[in-house]
């Protein structure tokens, strides 16, 4: 034990416990004049510096985590642009827009100015699916359209045979959803945007299939007696949990359309990732670049551990989950989760961001907690794992940005900006970059507006895009927020020992002179690199709005 | 008054009030032993011999139908059959089956396969419309097929631009609906039926518009300031009655989509049917033969005779109207309809035989009720309004008829018997030719299934249409029904000097010999011509099902 030399000591204790996470906190004993008083030290409810309690019995431990092994993603993650595509909505590669393979009992939208609207009987249960017809070839088509705008990676929504537009509802894993294209216009998009330096991820939905999947079967689409719905000595009946055999069985948050999988079940783990032929190893060795494992929390993390460990066999691919909250100490039925600990999951995609840029730009939140809460993930995430988050300010699952930033070009551009300077890699909803406005599902899932894309958006996203692949700092520069709530400023500063970034919100009414170091932040400043001297001392202009500040 | 030999009587008066409906009863005084009994003869409910009443408070009298013009049809019509097209749901033809002109915010059924779907909201009211595509090209490419089933004429649903695939909520009278083609989509196939001596006739709705329409524009579509729905000094805005402009009006039914014309306004009767530039006038010159007035009770008789005075001025064109009960006496809003009485409508829609077809077959009313409903409009109707009825045993507004006669083949042809060998004009709903199934609105509505045609259903078909055209005593003969309710024997003979035609069907479960002279019949049969005397007299072997003789 050292103690600093002001009003700051130090304190170093080995955890040997083995990985996982440790909780701790510190008791005080303050002895004056024969008089002792007891005092503890914790977690504050975010990140930064913590708070002092009265009694043990209130006091909050701070979080360490102890990590196994460090989750180091490929190059090509880590520098990567994403953009994600929901394909049914993207565009359509047909040369009179016919739709391939539709779907029967579905319908097609009449034109693709029609909003989204999903189809429902009074029971409010979807009845009929919608699809405007998106498919495959029409990615294929806009690749000078990605050229363009700059993103180097695609994740793409699910598109294996399903019932849906969606196709979470997994129909069979091994097939290409008709209505998407052929496994040819598969391997053609793959090859095409290799040959363009586009990587792709794939939707990965294994925690349940569709009531109609080739597996389950109920409504016989895959043949009168196949399936475990229909055959109880079907290879696949216990895949699943009947409750009453075979109307009543378990499903995905009790929905009816999705049957859940057992995971734990060997068979279906030799399925997915175990088997040479299995779903996993067919699709990424046709080239898939990695894999977002949809609902993680409901898979089981040997489950994922084994996805994770039939991926490692190619050192070039990604595997990030959906996880909503903090991923670190996620607690999910009863059971604290692995996934940051190493061989699990690479990276999340990272919601809480969304949350804190929605809560800053919407004056939600103080910027001070704001701040605490950035920190917070910082420090519960291992390093390698922080900087693998997959950021976004929107999805499919969400509102779309623009919606939730009043409609103004600025202040989406503003949300791009804290998106693309945070650690994390950024990744840009289909749309977002056209001017797509909406709530949530079916308003975020409109089709591309390939004849009104808005220009002064679109040069937004380009020029963050732009700034995040030609600034080197944006994808591995330390990171460092500040703050002042009078002032109406926030900051976030990028920085290696060779260059920064600065990025400003200045949510004021008027210019302001900051100085970096006079403003607030959660935890104290660590890094000592000559460049970032004068930054840190000099006066800069910050005008209303924002400000980006490049030095190398 | 001549006193009849045996037990009837003869009487003669003039009715010399004008045309219109005569009720009589007749008054029996019968002496004998020098007491008086009084009794009172009169309508028994149905048609046919009439019924004694104890007490003249209970007679019901007979209807006299007295009329001022004979509505002589014109020839093409008397001989036609005809088969009714829901435009949306014949045949596509375009090339690749493209949509013409889809609107937006509405749903293409994914396959021609799909089984038809009303999108509702909670409300239940429909928010989007539903569409297969079905348009004008695919009529004419289909003259082949007409040809090959044998009709001679057309009924059309509407084609007018409209917001629903019916299209009763009619947007522009001046304009095909864009989905469905052109103006001159429209003249080519009205030339190209006309080619092969196919005549066509519209569906005239001027009951209502659409909510929507030129006329209304309640959502705008038609110009920000235009319609009456927007403008009070906009020239339709006295078409409508307004409880409270502009959101509460007077609409069909209530249905606010259909905001209600009011029919007694000179401008409306001039905008249908007044001016040179008439909609009547013009669609008409373009070569239309015929109309048929959708709701025709919800027209008032000035407004129908106003379009028939229009019509009048073409000898050849056929003008029926849409009413589903005893057109003779209809009371419709507390008014006697003069539709009968000449210079309004030549001939109605015959839904009550579908009624009388449906409860032979299904057995739901005794033989001589069914003989004698059916007398009963023969007695009510004048002659030619009788003959000129458009016959049908299901349109787009009621079940499909195989599912009616329980989805048997032959049941479906002995209820096409009984239809073409009524007097009026039979009437095919596309698709019963082709085995289509359905109860009401929506499935009756199904796209024609092309690749799928019951051959077996098909050739019924074409034989009654062949035997309708090939024997002129279904088109002009005199018609008599008779029956046995023990033998289960129900049939109909049409009879000229020259010809006659016998269609018998032996609903028990055996054959048997039937003499017609000792079957029942409402009616002392009237005719007395040489070529009968045998097929009275002389046993007929009626095999089970059903029996058609002919005889010239």
């Amino acid at each position: 034990m050292k103690v600093a030399t002001e009003d700051r000591f130090y304190f170093e204790t080995p955890m040997d416990q083995g990985w996982g996470l440790y909780f701790y906190y510190f008791k005080i004993v303050h002895q004056s004049a024969g008089c002792e008083t007891i005092q503890f030290y914790g977690f504050d409810g975010q990140g930064g510096e913590g708070k002092v309690y009265g009694s043990e019995h209130d006091v909050v431990p701070y979080q360490l985590t102890c990590y196994q092994k460090s989750e180091v993603a490929p190059k090509w993650y880590r520098e990567a642009v994403f953009y994600q595509i929901f394909p049914d909505r993207f565009a359509n590669g047909n040369p009179a827009k016919q739709i391939n393979e539709p779907k029967k009992n579905s319908f097609i939208y009449a034109t693709e100015e029609d909003d989204p609207f999903y189809i429902r009987n009074k029971a409010d249960e979807i009845v009929r699916w919608d699809f405007y017809g998106g498919n495959l070839k029409g990615i294929k088509n806009k690749i000078p359209y990605f050229k363009e705008l700059g993103i180097t990676a695609i994740y793409l929504n699910p598109i294996f045979e399903a019932t849906s537009n969606h196709r979470y509802d997994t129909n069979d894993y091994f097939k290409i959803d008709g209505i998407l294209g052929s496994e040819d216009d598969f391997r053609e998009l793959i090859e095409a945007l290799h040959a363009e330096k586009i990587a792709v991820v794939l939707d990965g939905v294994f925690s349940h299939v569709g009531k109609d999947s080739r597996y389950f079967n109920i409504s016989g689409l895959y043949g009168e007696s196949t399936g475990a719905a229909r055959d109880q000595t079907s290879e696949y009946y216990d895949w699943f949990t009947f409750n009453h055999y075979p109307d009543d069985y378990k499903a995905w948050w009790g929905v009816a359309d999705l049957p859940e999988v057992r995971k734990e079940n060997p068979k279906y783990q030799e399925f997915i990732y175990g088997d040479l032929d299995s779903v996993l190893t067919k699709w990424t060795s046709l080239g898939v670049d990695g894999w977002r494992l949809d609902v993680a929390d409901e898979l089981t993390d040997e489950f994922i551990a084994g996805i994770r460990k039939n991926l490692s066999a190619y050192p070039d691919k990604i595997l990030i989950g959906e996880v909503w909250e903090d991923a670190s100490n996620k607690v999910a039925y009863d059971t604290r989760r692995k996934y940051v600990f190493g061989d699990h999951l690479q990276g999340v995609m990272n919601y809480p961001l969304r949350q804190q840029i929605l809560d800053l730009m919407n004056d939600e939140r103080s910027l001070k907690e704001i701040c605490e809460e950035m920190i917070r993930y910082q420090e519960n995430y291992p390093s390698d794992f922080y900087y693998n988050q997959l950021n976004n300010i929107g999805t499919h699952d969400t509102e779309r940005i623009l919606s939730m930033v009043g409609n103004s070009m600025e202040a989406l551009d503003q949300a791009w900006g804290l998106m693309f300077m945070m650690p994390g890699i950024p990744c840009v909803y289909y749309g977002d970059e056209a001017g797509l406005t909406g709530g949530k599902d079916p308003e975020n899932r409109k089709i591309f507006p390939w004849k009104t894309i808005d220009p002064g958006i679109f040069e937004n996203c380009q020029k963050w895009i732009r700034r995040r692949k030609e600034y080197d700092v944006l994808s591995y520069g330390d990171f460092f927020p500040f703050y002042s709530e009078t002032q109406k400023i926030f900051g976030v500063i990028r920085y290696t020992e060779d260059a920064y970034a600065i990025y400003a919100i200045n949510q004021s009414d008027e210019e302001q002179q900051i100085k970096v170091s006079e403003l607030s932040s959660p935890r104290a400043f660590q890094g000592d690199y000559a460049i970032l001297d004068n930054i840190f001392e000099d006066e800069i202009l910050a005008p209303k709005g924002s400000l980006f500040v490049y030095n190398a």
